[in-house]
């Protein structure tokens, strides 16, 4: 049995991003994902007010190097205009090669 | 793009105790969290049976010492009368300030 | 206050396998597991196509010994048969004598 430590990306952002977040996601090398539907309240990006609402989480097992570019993906694209939470864990996978 | 290590606070808990988390996490200082309907099973609080049904699981990013101190409130108040799960990861995070 | 490291088990697989997981879970040790109703992706196990629906994940806070036993189980019961994806995190616990 070949354990692999990969990076687990969470992204937690309003439903009406989901397929456009995924889209990016596979053009950044995703080869899977997992959507929950959660619901939050946070104090992010441009709206003035709290949002309080529907929201999705997207998590992606995937490499080192294609983790620093979701986030910077993130960062230059939506951290300034959205809702957008991120964040990055290192997990202990079996056949990581199946997602790299 | 600033990544910052916070801590990802995880508690699993019946739904009903939902919206009391939620607002004792505000009052430690928790600047947003996500709420996701789960179902559950263990043997944990003062059931003397083990429990099986709706759950919500709240996840939280915030500092370590905000972590410490949720941890230590669902210890003094929960833990011997509810059935509640609780646990700590750290998260590399974009833009840490907004959760701090 | 004890906190004490624990491993966090995740298995995210079709939601047909939900219940016998469930029951190979407890039989290698696991006190507890939650699950949560996912929608996912992936190019993983003998389905020639990518599959896309309905999935469960399962966590499961463990000892490192079960952990280990959980991973081997798919690996040999279900890696090469089922579109089944798991990985493993410490996680810091209050209470871990509840969880071995």
């Amino acid at each position: 049995m070949q354990i692999v430590a990969l990076k687990l990306v969470t992204i937690i952002a309003e439903a009406v991003l989901n397929d456009r977040l995924i889209r990016e996601l596979k053009g950044m090398g995703a080869k899977g994902y997992t959507i929950t539907q959660v619901r939050g309240e946070g104090s992010r990006g441009v709206r003035a007010s709290d949002w309080e609402g529907q929201n999705v989480k997207i998590e992606t097992l995937v490499s080192a190097v294609v983790a620093d570019n979701i986030l910077q993906h993130l960062a230059d694209h939506y951290f300034t205009l959205y809702a957008v939470v991120a964040y990055v864990q290192t997990v202990e996978v079996v056949r990581g090669d199946k997602y790299t």
